[in-house]
Parts: C-alpha cells; structure tokens; sequence
C-alpha cells in the first residue's frame, strides 16, 4: 500500500476511526482547488480534477468518473488502492458501499468542510442503524501532510464597474427583496464564485478560477465578509467601506455562525458545508430555500453580454492564428503536445486584459485524445506527426470575460473512420445550437439533438453536452447545462435569455482517437406569437472548423448551410485582425462547402 | 339561481356551511365518471368533461379549462352561475379564490371522497389562519338529488391467465417484496385501474374504462378486496376463493381503515382520497410511498405485449376499411362527423374481443379540428365536403389489449398551408418514432424531437406529444409521457422496455382546420454495447398515413425512408384482410415515396 494511505491508516487506528474519506474538494466546495486542499491527489496519486478516496484499515478505494477511467488506472498502479468506476454498472456509489460495508460499531469520519450539507444529510440517512457514527470535525490528512503548501492569500481587487455591469449596492438589495419573498432574514454564502459576484470583487486563490477563499454574511440590514485580512488591499478595504460592507476575519466565521441568533436564515444546504451547518446556533429558524446568487448570476447582464462578445472575438484571432500556425508548422516538422498548449496559452495570456487560463489547456493527440480529460505531462508528451486527429480544449479569463472552446485538427492524412466520426460530432454540435424552442425548457429537453446523430449509430460520450460559463469566475457554472440524465434532487436550470452554455459534443474511441467540437452558446430572444415566447441561441464562438476533417457526403443540406453559415460569420468577424497571409488561408478554411 | 343551487343553499344553511365544492370525479379519483357521480352536471347543468363548481350562501361560479369556454357559457346561460374561465390572466386558482372570499370562521365542505389527500393538504394549507373550517365528511348533493342514477353495479369478471399474463398471486408476491423493501407492512389501493391490474378483474362500472368499483387492502400475508357484493359473479366469487383473497363489502372499507391498528403503512397521498385518509387509525405509522402498482402496471409482460399487438393489427384493419369507405364515399356524397365516427366505431364493436371504445371517438372537420378535444354533437355535427381535412381520433378496448390512433384526412384537394402542416406534423411523428436512445432517458428528453420540426416554424402544440396507455384500463396512464416541461413534484418516467407510449404531435390554428397524427410506440431494447444499452420503439400501430395530403418536396431522404418503410410493412400486415379492391387501393396508399 502507498505509504501515505498507510500513515493516514495509522492516524484513524489513533482515533479508532473504520472509514476515512477524501473528496477533491475545499471548504467552499470548489471545482477546482487550490494546492493546500488536494488532499486526494496527494494520498492516492491520483492528479485527475474529480474523484474520491476511501480508506479503510486494510483498503483502500478511488472512485472517479468515465472522463478518468485510463487516466486513474495508470496512475494507481502499484499504489494498493482498487479503481472504482463511477457510473459503470455493479459498481456501487459511495454512499451504497458504505451502507453495505460498514459494519456494526463502526465510525466513518471525514473532514466536515469538504462536503455539503445536503451531501451529509443524505449519507447519514444512509448509515442510519447498526449504531454507525459519522465524525466531521477532523481532519487527518493535514496532520500526515507535513510538508503541505500554506494556504493561498493573494490580493483582492474590485471588479470595476464597467466589467460588473450591475453594482454591489443593486446586487444586495435585490438579495434582500429575495430573502424577505422568503419570508427570511439572512443567509450565509459558503461557495467562493457567489460571493466574488456577488460583492463585485475578484482574487486569484484558486487555480484558474479568479476568486478569493471567503465567507459571506448576509441580512436585512447588513453585509458581513470574513476575509484573509492580509489578502485586503487599501484599494479594496475603501471599495467596501463605501459600500457599507463590513469585514471580519476568515477564520472567524464557524464561531459567528454559532453566535447568531434570533433570525430565520434561509439555508442553502447544497451551499453551506456540513461543519458550518452543525456549527450553526440551534435556535435558529430555517427556511428551506435556494442562495439568492445561484440564479441570478447565470442570466449576464448587458454588459457582462457586450464584454463576452468582445473576449471572445479576441481569443478567436488567437485561437485562429494559432490554427494557422499548427496547419503550417507540422508540414515542416513534428511536434509535441505541450509545445502546442503553450503555444496557445502564450497567445492567450499577451492578451492585455488577459487574468489567466480559464483551465489548464488539454492538447492530446491521436489515442491520449481518447482520455476525455487528458492533461499532457513531460512523461505522456506525444509527438504529434503529419496525421491524424490533435484535440485541443482551451480557455482563458479576461477582466471582460471567460472562454471555453475546443477544436479538433486534422494533422494530416485521415482515416475514413476518423473522418466519419468527425463529421458526426460536427453534426452533433450544429443540431443543438441551431435549436429553436419554448421558454419554460431546460437543457435536459434539448440535450437529444446533441446525442441524437451518435446514438442512431450506436455511440455516445461519457460527459455532459455542455456546462454553463460563469463570467470571470468559474469555467464551470451551474445549474444550467446540457444533460438528459436528471432526478427531482437534481433538475436543471429552465433556459433564459442571458444564459451562457457550452455544446460541446465528442467520440472517443479507446486506443484510437478523440474528437470534441466545443462552441459556447448565449441564449437569447427569437420571436414571441400566440404559441409564446420562442428562444434560440446565439454563437459567441468564432473559429473554424477544420473542413480537412470532414466528409461532406454525411452532411444534409440542412446541415452544411448551418455550417456555411457559421464560416462566413467567422471569416467576416476575424480576418481584419490577420496578416494577410493568415487572412487568405482563413478564406480557404472558412468556404462553403 | 338554478332550482338545484337554491336547494343546495338551503342544505347549507342548515349545516352551517358556507361554501361547498362540487368537483368532476368519484370516490377513486378516475379520469371518466359514471353517471351516479356526475353531481357538477346535475347541479350546474354543464355537461363538458372537466369542471368544478363552488357555492355560497348567495352565489355559484364554475371553473372550466379553455376547451370548454364556449360550451359552458351557453349552457350556463341564466343559471345564475358565474363562468370562472381557469388559466385566463386574471382568473384566481380555486384554492386562492377560497383564500381569498373565505372570511373569519367561515366553513367550507365537500365530499372528501372526491379529492385526492395531496390536493387537500394543499388546499388545507392554503387556507390555514382565520379560524377557517374545512368539512370533508358530507355530501349534500346526493341530499337533494333524489332522482340520481343508481351507482353502477355491473358484473365483475376475471381477466384469464391468456390475456393477464402474470397471474394475481405472482403480483400480490411482489407487492409484497416492495412492502418490505419500504419497510411497510401494509398499503390500500384507491385508484381503479390499479386494483383491476393488480387482481385481474375486469367489470364495466365507469364509461370507456373495463374497471369496477372497489376499493383494495395489501398486507404481507392477506389480501382484501371491497366490492359490492351483488357485482361478484360466482365465477368470480370462486377465483378470488382460489387466490385467497377476502372479499368485504365496498361500503364497508371506510370504518375497516379506522380499525386498522399496529401496523407501518406505505401512504400514497396522490392516490387514497381524503375522505379515507381522515378515517385511517391515528395510531398507524405512516411510510411516505408511491402504492407499488403505479411503476409494475406500466412495463406491460410478454402476453400483454404479444395481445396487444394482435388487437393493433384487427384495429389497424379496421382503420384501414374505414379510410377506404371515407375516400371511396365522398367522391359519392358529402358525410357528416357524427356518421363517420358511427361507421367507425361499429367496425371495431363488431370484433369478437372487443369491450368497448377506449374514448369517445373524435371525429372534427375543418375547423372543428382546431378544437383539441372536439367532440360532433348533434348542433355541431359538421358536414363534410369532398376538400380540406378530417381529424379522427379513435380506438378500443378489446379483452387482449387498447387501442389509440388518430389520422388526418385530406377529403379532396387542399390548400398549400394545410399540406405543408401536415408534413411538418408528420415530420414530427416520424422523429420521436425513430429515436434511439440510451437507457435512462425520460420521455422529457425525448419530446423535444417531436416539436424540433414545428419550433423551427415558430409553431406549438399546447397538448402532450404522448401519454402511455393502459391494458385494458385507462386508455391514458402515468407516469411515462412525451412532455419537455418537468417539475421536480412531477418528473415523467424513465422510458423503459415494455412500456406503451402514443405518438401524436399535431398542429391547430384556429377557425382553419386541424392535423394530428397518431401512433403507439411500444419501447424495446435494441443494442447494448460499450456505452450501455440502447433503447428504440417499435410501431404498434399499422394504418396509411394519408399521401394525398403530403408535400413531398418538404422531407429530407431520411424522413422518406422512414414513411417509406413504415408504409412497407403496413401493406405487408394489413393486406391478407382485405378484399381484392381493398388490397389494390392499399398498395397505393402505401407506395414508396
């Protein structure tokens, strides 16, 4: 067994603890953490951005998701800790194995901070008899983790009011009109993105994710943020002087929530973490109910619209030089996977207005594209030669917005197969961004139109079609998306005008290649009649699509008009900011077929 | 004031109630009510489907949804009642209208019978405050209607092994097995359909529906039906001996509920009526949980299946005569609504299995069809012209399964828009028809298929694309269903094989004409592979889809293949029945296009 796991199973033996759970997680829930919190990455070897390690005193296992399936197999070699797939039939969810593995007597204990409420509720409901204990106020890893980097503290900044649209003083009082439609007087903000959008200011605390480790306090009359002091600017300490917020210290906030009393709060369970909830005054009245921001920060407002739009035609020209020098170079020579990456990322980050990459860039070539979440390292570097399908998922955050896009470039002669498979998800990604449909839908209702030309052939893909972007904040935003699979605890989001979405359909087929198209889509108004208001989506993506790669003959018309269509718009929108050598290769990889 | 609203006022007066709620239903909550229960046309003289009629002490109003508008104004015309137009802006909610008019220590009464437990503990809710009353144990209307119909009483009979399939003692077994896996002991069973699936009865107690009255009680080891006792055949009477299962009086099920004592018991609050809820012993543990009967009777077992594709092909040959007297006739003669659904409607009594209609047949001309739920009465009964287009909207039950179609009919020439909607609608069809799709989709996910074609136009449908359908029962049946709009209190049913699901997009605009086209679509399993398995659905129904009225020119190759092959095996099945002249006309009512 990997001698990490063997000294956490000395810590538990210590505190006659049977079961010891690390997700990949921070006390804000965050997607992606920051270096101080990757706790599962360092027990389990495992460096993929999503699973959970369980440890027992004689075994130990790592769950993660069909993006990791190749990725976590490698890496866990040798480690001692048994793979469980997620999502594959006969391999139980965690909460399940617990319920079935966990005997008599037993305790299973984790670090309370890392998981949500709702998330513990439902586990403790699970273990609920046999006299099975749940222990959440220890952490254990830190302990074992000697050498484990400080927590971050970098600088807060105010997000300007020509980037935020809306300012703070708008944001809180509509945050109160909420809390009293809900019959409430104050809610806590666990999650790091609601409180950066909320109160108008960003950090960089999080790997590429501009945010700062807070806590937010909200009521009727006051704001409270519990912050690192030393992370405060002057700049900042006068920004939120003059908007009436008050600052307490970060580490101060689990004492506050025990000290509050005689409010109804309106509890979030899906936001607040377990520690922070048991931490809360037992007097207070709960009122079951949704954070103020998880909605309202989906639907961009103007601004943050215009400024997308803008970010976006930026990182196109980048991303379009960057394809004209990845279809120019490999005729001279071959390349590598991570030269590609930073090619791109250079481009991106010369941007004046550029924060930093909305997400480490995935640049994976032929069989590595097949690892849906592939991340090219020193030892996987492929060399990319004159053939075949390079995978390059990319994005970067601006000060004006926050970008997400994929391509997929023929690197030179193809197979049929190849070419078949990238027609079809070409076609996959046109059906669900020419939608039109009825407001009151949500992603799960659309999700088909994607899935629709693989799954007449037999293929799917083992992720979402699309997630929401949030702005200047985390690639990753939810409750919108595209995805078919939904359950009462989980519904998404009903579409509405101002949301952004990724349509980012794939095929991967393992040992051979990967393909993934990935545009982002704003949703706006189409037309209102007696049937209701009609809504469609909007490209706010402008790159070509590699026509090297596609088999016309699997086109209908409809399908190469859509296609058409989107390249005259990309050549009318990029070509004055190229060379005129690059303007006259974009007319070649942007004509109608 | 109408004679019987001053009768019931009286009534009311004398109890002390205030205001007194008459709904469209009976004591199990079924779609269609038999004439005993139809107290809201006694009373109010309106005769639609759907409606529900509020006293008080000096007023009565009557909500109805939009397909009755018209209807109910006429026929309330000098009753006194005012028309409460339900989902018109400004038209309050029956439950906040009481909210609303109720004062302080006011009462309202009904017959808790007709009302399902959820509804009331809403409206309970909505109405908490005010020292207000609600009083559910009284039914004034049967008071004053001295002349009502008797209750229903007709002979009950067994459904035979050859057509049930599963037999009564293998569905009590895993009735029970769902019991302990709830950790209950016990349920009872409200709703109809559920008690005749569940113990293989048939009986003739509710229009267009072969269930009887009764009501049913499941323990882990006995089983008790209430009946009326003079409806139990000695046949009957025997099989249920057999099975031991207990017979009790059917009047005598709500003083068993107030006995019932020690025991867990599984509560379905959207199936017991609250009449019964409010009679259960207080002392009885309560298990929130859907009765077992909801998800069992909709995958339908291999006999069901097997019958019901054999009455689908006599009820498609059926349908095909009908559509070769129609086209044949009126190049004769105009026909009327009311004779072509006649003509139709003995065909299929005429079957040697046949029960019953499964609905009453809808046959709409012209802009009748623009009217959803049309129904030809003898003021409306429209004549047809040898032009435009006839809606039929038909089927049966027959003792080895239910039938539902409709098909549009161009009556001679048409115009270009009534030609390029039927396509569009025909369009609609054939895209959910031909899905395939992984298992774990909704019909949610798949319904957006079916509107794709018609939202691209900016058109809408205001009804469901589908319903699943009964066997034998209800020819509409829950939970699996084509709707896009989801809740998380009513999320539709995971598609799953065995289940029976119509088809049957349409397009309305009013005063013009109406097109709806319809298929059963059984869903089976068609591949499983890597990605999971796959799922499809297979026609149950074989009937031309009218070429006259097809505007070739609007579909793709695909969509002709699919109509093409449709067609292909619709002659291949139906024609052995047919007479020469009938086989003749088919084969070029089913040429490939």
């Amino acid at each position: 067994m990997k001698k990490e796991i063997v000294l956490l199973q000395e810590e538990m033996d210590k505190e006659n603890i049977d079961f010891y759970l690390v997700p990949t997680s921070d006390d804000h829930n965050s997607e992606y953490v920051s270096d101080y919190f990757k706790c599962r990455e360092y027990l389990s070897g495992f460096t993929g951005s999503a699973g959970t390690l369980l440890v027992s005193k004689d075994a130990a296992w790592l769950w993660t998701d069909g993006r990791y399936y190749l990725q976590a197999a490698k890496e866990l070699e040798g480690s001692g800790i048994t793979l469980m797939k997620d999502g594959t039939a006969g391999v139980l969810s965690i909460p399940d194995f617990l319920a079935k593995e966990m005997g008599e007597n037993t305790t299973l204990a984790f670090n309370g901070k890392l998981y949500s409420t709702a998330f513990c509720m439902g586990l403790r409901r699970k273990l609920a008899g046999k006299n099975r204990r749940m222990k959440i106020d220890i952490d254990l890893v830190h302990k074992i983790w000697t050498d484990a980097p400080k927590r971050s503290c970098k600088t807060i900044y105010p997000f300007e009011a020509k980037y935020a649209g809306t300012p703070v003083h708008e944001k809180l009082t509509s945050y109160r009109e909420y809390l009293k439609k809900h019959n409430a007087d104050c809610q806590v903000l666990n999650g790091l993105t609601d409180i950066a959008w909320l109160f108008n200011l960003r950090g960089h605390d999080v790997a590429c994710t501009p945010v700062f480790l807070a806590y937010a306090y909200i009521d009727l009359d006051t704001a409270i943020l519990f912050l690192q002091k030393e992370a405060v600017s002057e700049e900042t300490a006068t920004y939120l002087e003059e908007a009436s917020i008050e600052v307490k210290d970060y580490d101060s906030f689990y004492k506050f929530l025990g000290s509050l009393t005689g409010k109804k709060i309106l509890m979030d369970q899906s936001d607040l973490n377990f520690y922070g909830y048991q931490s809360l005054n037992r007097e207070l009245r709960q009122i079951p109910g949704q954070k103020y921001t998880t909605q309202a920060k989906i639907i961009k407002n103007d601004t943050e619209i215009s400024n997308t739009k803008a970010c976006h035609l930026r990182d196109a020209v980048y991303m379009t030089k960057f394809m004209y020098w990845l279809k120019h170079e490999i005729k001279k020579r071959n390349l590598t996977e991570i030269e590609v990456a930073d090619y791109i990322d250079k481009l991106r980050l010369s941007d004046k207005l550029a924060l930093d990459l909305s997400f480490e860039t995935i640049s994976a070539y032929g069989a590595n594209a097949a690892i849906v979440h592939y991340t090219a390292t020193e030892e996987s570097n492929a060399i990319i030669e004159p053939k075949g399908l390079l995978l390059v998922d990319s994005g970067g955050h601006y000060l004006d917005g926050t970008t997400d896009i994929t391509r997929t470039f023929a690197m030179g002669p193809l197979s049929d197969k190849e070419r078949t498979m990238f027609t079809t998800v070409l076609r996959s990604m046109l059906h669900l961004a020419n939608a039109k449909f009825l407001a009151g839908c949500r992603g799960s209702n659309l999700d088909c139109l994607a899935r629709e030309p693989m799954w007449e052939m037999g293929i799917d893909f083992r992720h979402g079609t699309g997630h929401g972007v949030g702005h200047v904040l985390s690639v990753h935003e939810g409750p919108n998306n595209f995805r078919y699979r939904v359950t009462k605890a989980n519904l998404d989001a009903i579409l509405m005008p101002g949301m952004i979405t990724t349509d980012e359909p794939g095929i991967y087929l393992d040992h051979q290649f990967g393909i993934r198209i990935e545009n982002e889509l704003l949703c706006t108004k189409w037309k209102q009649n007696e049937y209701g208001a009609f809504l469609k989506f909007d490209y706010l993506t402008y790159v070509p699509i590699d026509l090297d790669a596609i088999d016309i003959d699997l086109l209908s018309e409809q399908e190469k008009m859509w296609l058409n269509d989107y390249h005259s718009s990309v050549y009318d929108k990029i070509h004055p900011f190229l060379t005129i050598e690059e303007q006259e290769w974009l007319r070649k990889y942007t004509r109608a077929i």
